[in-house]
């Protein structure tokens, strides 16, 4: 058994609204920062999953993703293995 | 000028302790996952960044991150350019 390095990202599905996203593409012009655009904000969690295998590893922390971490309704999530 | 895709992961430096990490690993033993240790939430945000260089897309999406993004007392922030 292997310990892997896990992040999973939470993001919003396309189409369904991002207030905190938008608020910060309002704040940008006042700091002086042109030219960002499509601002969506999202979850990140780091966590390290005990597998035998990467396989293993990323269907684990993909239920866990799906189950936990996110509601599969309005958010999608993407699972990958990362050393820090 | 280019359209460069950026993402700005933010988590709470080590040390700081962090409530939302803590209270999902305590809930993953219920839902059946074991194995599962070092839970540390965060926060992702997907932008563009329009500039003439990869370099100065990632110089300035630092500083919007550094500004805007986190509070660079507890927590630190990682830009990278990332196609969807």
């Amino acid at each position: 058994m292997t310990n892997y390095p896990i992040v999973v990202e939470v993001s919003l599905r396309s189409g369904i609204a991002d207030p905190e996203g938008a608020t910060i593409e309002r704040a940008l012009p006042a700091l002086g920062f042109a030219g960002v655009a499509n601002v969506r904000a999202g979850k990140a969690f780091r966590l390290s999953i005990e597998a035998s295998s990467e396989a293993e590893a990323l269907t684990q922390g993909q239920a866990l993703a799906d189950r936990l971490l996110s509601n599969p309704v309005i958010e999608q999530s993407t699972v990958r293995i990362e050393n820090v």
